[in-house]
């Protein structure tokens, strides 16, 4: 995943807005597949309406969690269509991850601390 | 993080339930400190009442993704109340992060794919 950095713990979500998270199992041989899928995958996302933002971290496992966010369901369900689509046309999901779940949640709550350099 | 590992990916929640995603950027100079709070804090959300699932990654650039699960707020709650005991009893986040965000989400939709070896 292109990881968009450290500021992306302060994102624009407030309650309302849905999270997308994507837990996988990467396959341990494909690592340059998933690499150019996952990040064309961001930028995709990045392009869709109803973005909000996008955090991801893999460990060293290979459990991957990967969490978008968006403004409404319709932008998630357009999104959706769009991400299958590019996978019908690359090497999708089957070749990358053993496993994966996608979970659809409304935010109901969101609190947020960032601390000054000590 | 202890990390229950790649079976974690198939978890046992459902619509209805609850997701709590707590994102942090880790200190880079308090390794082990974080991991011995992590570790704790894994273990102690296991003991609770409500408690699915707990799932987490954290990547190289000191980005962390933890989702728990839970089955009602009222279980989250309670939780929250103990892990805000055992911090103000041993080193707390404020030592640990840079910055986190905690949301807590209701689950609206899920599916899981997990393919054979092949």
């Amino acid at each position: 995943m292109t990881n968009p950095g450290p500021m992306a713990a302060a994102s624009p979500t407030q309650p309302g807005a849905y999270a997308v998270i994507f837990t996988s199992v990467r396959r341990e041989s494909d690592g340059d597949h998933y690499d150019e899928l996952s990040a064309r995958m961001a930028e995709l996302a990045r392009e869709q309406p109803g973005f909000l933002a996008v955090e991801s971290a893999r460990g060293d496992d290979g459990l991957g969690i990967t969490v978008s966010y968006w403004d409404s369901l319709e932008a998630i369900a357009n999104w959706k269509r769009e991400a299958e689509h590019m996978e019908a046309q690359r090497k999708g999901r089957k070749g990358l991850y053993a496993s994966f779940t996608t979970r659809i949640c409304r935010i109901e709550r969101e609190y947020s601390f960032k601390f000054g350099a000590e």
